[in-house]
């Protein structure tokens, strides 16, 4: 069975089969069951739409129950189709399994002809009306199945009411509207060599493959891909029999939604047009009315409309977007879905309806989208400021964020301390970017992908980026950019729109948020409904979370912050960030070009007490809470200074000549840096680094104990591929801690494990496990290996391996759980045999999540550790994941 | 038990006890046990070397163990440890499991004190005699037991003959010698702070330990790991009751082969000499006398010996290397084990034993280490020419070879054009020197490990190769290089030792390869003794071998040089090698910088017939074999120029400007070039290339086809990480063979498969398998992202790795089974679930290497595939893992 008949009170489908019907034509289904007015009027399931888009063509099977679905519509509707006297007219639309609003073709008003048209105007007692939706009819069946340019159709329409002096197209008399169908159908046999069809049944055909074959449009594409939607849903198309919303003052059409997609309001929220048809309302020629005046215009629809509002929230238990029509008093539905809403909106929806007992707690968590939560963290672009974009890249990072563009690290730095919003413009950044980046209030780059340098670094500090925006030429001579004809200077003003992707000229007013501020104490959290709420949803999914939530923090602030947003934990302490900022680079760069062990120390020695104090500080800030900090793991080469002015200062500051510096520089280049001298080899070729970090771990967590914090540090060794390789680095860690503990005569539980972010390292993770008392996956890494892929060159291939399908995702923002999953599993499952108690959890960018979470449930690790911003999504997303495995 | 007597006709040991006794020990026992005349002894286990050796000294037990034997030995040999009327002298010897010649210590007339030593003049009759054998043991035990530098006695001894006016140790005198042991003991004093001990007892704990000790010596555990040696084996010690060659003309000292070690010929083959202790054989102070003469000087022992000798190898049954002493005409064996030989002497003996019903075919293909047939096969440095080599690097490939040094692929053509011999001097190559890889005779490079660009380039050629050698600085703007004080400048000739590594200064004679010269058709076999043997060798080899043996190949030429050598197919054609030829690299070059595809398709249509030809002649060179042909797989950039003169040059060929070249070349650079854009990456993203190298092997297939050839073309996607990769890479194969065959008119079958080369590819090989005829794994790349480790970069901390025994071998080098091989063993399991009868295959650079193919023989595969110069080693090595599976 292919074709789904719903009408008179009584529907072949339910709500649900959405994956058979689609969105829309389940809906239609449900609401004509419950007894709530539908047109009548037949659903073909989303498999005709995959065999036809398979080149399989419309089987003789389908037509015949096509035929036998026309027929039920025609003795329901008491029309014919094509009966010049009773003309049948039918809408044709998409409406896929998963809402795509505007994505896909819709026709109107088929089964319109020259002879039709007749019966209409007598029917409707109407003439302008039939011909005007005669040439409307016209004008969409053959932009979208004949693919004659909507322009010329515009063209000859603009051109009628200049030669008329209409107004508008409401201005057109009949016999205007008569002289623009036969333009109309002339401008067709023009452009396509042939008549415009004027057989019903052929009408039918055309449209629907015409809706089939909009699966495929670009923009359609583009959405699902954006939106993860799996293209292999297609679309069903619901064939139902018009209703007129333009046949005078008792008619009407309209769209609402039974609360404020916005703000989350229970009151019943939406937009009415008079005499017109629902495109009327979309194209914004005539401005619509607030929904409530349909009380005195349309009072007895308007009635129904309330109390069918209100019967389909209770229905499908949640917050509806409607659509409807009215035709001479009587009220249509024309579509019911669930309605989109901001994540304020959602949070305060799912609240009251627990309030209201219309679903449970469990419900309400599974309600909301983790991912939309960030919009409650980041600042957003005053949505009062209307502005158009100059460029459009990926969003790597969200929030708003305005400034003047800079185009070096050093120049942002000096500005920023002059108290001048700045925004890092580059083709790409590098670690040396750091205080460039710290200094600005957003990045953006022409280069990079969601996983690059700027958008890891960015997400982390909660930081507003667009990277890869391909548009834009940097041209660093003349610190300016070039985007589409435009150029922006350094100190010429630019917004950013994290959440979009797109970049404005000019300083656009941004708000700032509520949550945020009440997190960071800026505002009583009683004073904000947004944080009540939120604080209270995160409640209920912290009462049904079964994995912990750490974050990524390297620094005691943004420790405090993670902690602030709910983090159980430090996941991953990154040592190495803590060298970037200011003097400290220097020390770090004395130890790399040190020329024995002996130079080492002295260097290291330096480094010491400051990150000492750092690992304090975040001690402090994660009081009761486990800290694991991973010893040092980049290449060191990306330590040194790369050239120029900053070769010279820092020779100067060594006493070293600059040839000897470059060579040492160059002595440390590596052909694949990511699969080179990083990790616990550098701890391994140089134990001392590990001796100092160690010293530095225990002598922190002693220090900070004294002071009556309960300290819990775990120590991290990242790269391993054999036991041996974590043997070795772990007899100094144990060594050290007896020593400092000896030393200070404090004793103190700590343990010791390694990242798991090469498969080999998972392939044996049996043998690894005897000297690990945990493991973290480092998925970012392990997802490199896995593929043979660099996050740093995939920007090249990987959107268009995305686009084609050949990866599903981009495997660095989601997880891929068949490849890389599997290692996982396998390494949790064969860790577990020899250490029955292994914390497990997950410190890439995938720790935050959603999918990627999911997946951490059921391969039973205990935390998933993201930056600090995404914490509250993870909590969230952990919550879902372990509702979705219970249930 | 950890201590085994041997002596008066029977022993605690046999010969089978290697593991226990080491291999001295247990031959000691089974000489003994046969009634071969042996002095008595005991042997301490290994183990006891390894418990000594992590700390745990000597037990008591063990002392307690020594302490019987040692009585036992008093009563055998009937003389008393320390008795200075009769005293026991004995000799204290290590003796691994595997044989370690020379790597550590050995005591000898160990008893011996201001007392004993009178006693030993009297029983001896001769005290010159005994004084000798005393400063001897001074000597001795004071450098190895003491640690004073064996110099310092030395020094002393050089004295001593000055102010005597001897000419040589011999011509020192009774009273010298007793003025020379005080001297000694002095010396002993002065360095230790301590008297030298005089009690035996002491002497022998002192001496049993240095012995264990020794185990860790860097010259011992350098040699293990050269030859892969465990480390966990252990030493035995041997103390042995001292018999002496060295009391007057009836007694002497020998060391004699039972076959001829260099060429394998059925003769005992020996030296000896009279009146002298084994140290003054090894010494070379003395010219020792062919064994021979032995007859006539010692006849009755010389009789005896010849007798002795053939009992043992025929006990033994393989050729056998013995020590013996004759002490007063009476014949003692210290030692018997098995003969180190050259490669001509191993297959000549093999060969031989086999004729004469000693071993059978089976055991002759086991006997022969299939690394020593690269002897065979590249030319060696004249034996006859002795010279001393200024550096030492890696043996990346061997063969010896001279020429003069140039330091640039350019010159290195030039001089090559001009006839004159070059070696190309470099710190590391890249595929840009090609072409001057091509002119060289051999490379040298300072930077780069065993499988850097210039190792594998080298082999694959057959070309000698010494990589890393850290010693060496070169200086490319003077065009010279540094080595321990000796400059070296473009146009000064050096000689590689590719087998040992080793550089000389000038031009050194070479000989060239027999068999090579037989394969090559420079002679005939029937001539050459030592490739009748070979070819019989591999006869017998190919007999038992289940595994097939394919070459890399890359070139016509190549692929005839791998047939000669006995390849059953193409494992591996890369095809970009192709393209660094001469002009084809303009084509190449102009591919990558086109704008768009229609120029990208204009220069392949220029590549398309050079591609064309060589599939043709190799078709055609592998007549009845398969063929694999891998799509092209580097990193673009490889092919661009890297700046100046050939930048210009370029820019000028292709019509665009300098900069505009700089532009592109900078923008295909990629951070990490091994994970980047590459493999099939580049076939998905650029359609039209894999079109093009499609086009080239279907037209190149029928061609030979009509030709008569028998083609089995087998089309090889690289670096795929899903399924979808390599099904869309075979929908184009697919396409562009029904075109070509339609076109042609010729139908023939033909397979497509893939590499396993990336852990996700090994994770889903049962999806993959869905859409590949073949899996040849990749193990060079597989090895590299299964352990996160860059091939090129590894060289700064793999070669420390392995001797710290992080990594037990170099991972490149010798296929990691534990880690590497369980994803192909997974990827071989999971693909036959799909495919029963899919074809797996190896690739990487382990597949010429015995212990790897002993684990592809495990592990199922059906071939292994490696460079041309290697398809004998390869042979052989899959004939030994069959037999060692079967057995």
């Amino acid at each position: 069975m292919l074709v789904y008949f719903f009408g008179s009170g009584s529907a072949d489908g339910t709500r649900e089969m959405k994956g058979v019907l689609g969105g829309k034509g389940a809906n239609l289904a449900e609401m004509t069951n419950l007894g709530v007015p539908v047109p009548p009027g037949f659903t073909i399931a989303c498999s005709a739409c995959l065999d036809f888009l398979r080149g399989g063509g419309t089987s003789a099977a389908l037509k015949a129950e096509i035929e036998t679905n026309l027929a039920r519509l025609e003795v329901t509707s008491g029309r014919t189709l094509g009966d010049p006297k009773n003309p049948l007219l039918v809408s044709v639309r998409s409406g896929a399994p998963v809402s795509m609003p505007g994505m896909m073709e819709t026709i109107l008003n088929l089964g319109l002809n020259d002879r039709t048209v007749i019966g209409l105007a007598q029917q409707s007692g109407n003439a302008r009306f039939a011909y005007d939706s005669y040439r409307r009819f016209l004008q969409m069946y053959g932009d979208v199945v004949l693919g004659v340019p909507i322009q010329d159709f515009e063209h000859l329409l603009k051109s009628k009411r200049l030669t008329t002096d209409a107004a508008t197209d409401a201005d057109l008399s009949e016999d205007s509207l008569r002289n623009l169908v036969e333009e109309y159908k002339a401008l067709v046999r023009t452009r396509t060599g042939a008549e415009f069809p004027m057989e019903p049944r052929e009408q039918l055909q055309g449209a629907i493959e015409a809706v089939w074959g909009s699966w495929k449009l670009k923009k359609a594409v583009d959405y699902r891909r954006q939106n993860s939607i799996s293209e292999s849903l297609g679309t069903a198309v619901n064939v139902v029999s018009m209703v007129f919303g333009n046949l005078g003052d008792t008619s009407g059409t309209g769209v609402a939604f039974t609360r404020d997609p916005s703000t989350g309001e229970k009151r019943f929220y939406g937009e009415f047009l008079v005499n017109a048809q629902g495109e009327d309302v979309v194209a914004g020629i005539r401005t619509p009315l607030p929904i409530d005046q349909m009380e005195t215009r349309l009072p007895k629809a308007y009635a129904e409309l309330l109390k069918t509002q209100d019967r389909l929230e209770q229905h499908f238990r949640d917050m509806q977007d409607i659509e409807f029509t009215v035709e001479r008093g009587k009220l249509y539905l024309l579509q019911t879905r669930t309605g989109k809403r901001t994540a304020a909106a959602a949070i305060r929806i799912a609240d009251e309806m627990v309030a209201e007992g219309l679903i449970t707690q469990r419900e309400a968590v599974m309600r909301v989208d983790p991912e939309q939560l960030d919009q409650l963290l980041h600042p957003v672009i005053d949505p009062s400021a209307r502005a158009q974009a100059i460029a459009t890249g990926l969003p790597a990072s969200p929030g708003a964020a305005s400034g003047q563009a800079v185009f070096d690290p050093d120049v942002a730095e000096q500005r920023a301390a002059e108290g001048i919003r700045v925004i890092l413009v580059r083709d790409e950044t590098t670690p040396e970017d750091f205080h460039g980046i710290v200094a600005s209030r957003a990045v953006l780059t022409s280069r990079g992908g969601m996983t690059s340098h700027a958008a890891v670094v960015a997400r982390g500090m909660g930081k507003c980026a667009i990277v890869g925006c391909k548009e834009m030429e940097v041209d660093l001579e003349h610190r300016s950019f070039h985007v589409n004809g435009i150029t922006v200077n350094e100190g010429d003003w630019i917004t950013l729109d994290g959440a979009t992707g797109r970049v404005f000229s000019g300083d656009l007013p941004t708000i700032p948020s509520d949550v945020v501020r009440v997190l960071s104490g800026q505002r009583r959290g009683s004073d904000s409904r947004v944080y009540v709420t939120y604080a209270r949803l995160l409640s209920w999914a912290d009462e049904v979370r079964t994995l912990q939530v750490r974050a990524n923090a390297d620094t005691p602030h943004d420790a405090r912050v993670a902690r602030h947003f709910g983090a159980e934990g430090i996941g991953l302490c990154r040592t190495e960030h803590m060298f970037f900022e200011g003097d400290r680079i220097t020390g770090m760069r004395e130890m790399i070009v040190a020329r024995d062990e002996g130079g080492r120390r002295r260097a290291l020695a330096k480094l010491l007490p400051m990150q000492r104090g750092d690992f304090e500080g975040i001690f402090e800030a994660m009081d009761g809470c486990p800290v694991t900090i991973r010893l040092l793991d980049p290449p060191l080469h990306e330590f040194l200074p790369h050239g120029g002015e900053d070769t010279k200062r820092l020779a100067r500051t060594l006493g070293i000549s600059r040839d000897e510096l470059n060579r040492i520089v160059e002595s440390l280049r590596e052909t694949n840096p990511m699969l080179g001298l990083r990790g616990c080899r550098l701890g391994i070729v140089y134990p001392e680094i590990t001796e100092m970090q160690a010293r530095a771990i225990f002598e922190a967590a002693v220090r900070a104990r004294r002071r009556g914090i309960d300290v819990q540090p775990e120590s991290m060794v990242p790269l391993v591929s054999t036991v041996k390789e974590l043997a070795h680095q772990r007899a100094i860690l144990e060594h050290v801690a007896d020593q400092v503990m000896g030393a200070m005569g404090e004793e103190m539980p700590y343990s010791i494990g390694t990242m798991i972010e090469l498969p080999r390292a998972a392939l044996t993770a049996d043998e690894i496990a005897t000297a690990a008392d945990f493991f973290s996956f480092g998925t970012n890494d392990l997802t490199q290996t896995t593929f043979g892929l660099s996050r740093d060159d995939a920007g090249r291939f990987l959107p268009m391996y995305v686009e084609a399908g050949i990866f599903p995702e981009d495997p660095f923002r989601v997880l891929d759980t068949v490849g890389v999953g599997k290692l996982v599993k396998y390494a949790v499952t064969e860790g577990r045999k020899v250490r029955p108690n292994m914390k497990t959890g997950i410190c890439g960018e995938h720790g935050g999540e959603p999918r990627s979470i999911h997946f951490c449930q059921t391969a039973g690790l205990n935390y998933v550790s993201c930056s600090p911003y995404r914490v509250p999504i993870a909590r969230l997303a952990a919550a879902q994941a372990a509702l979705s495995l219970t249930d």
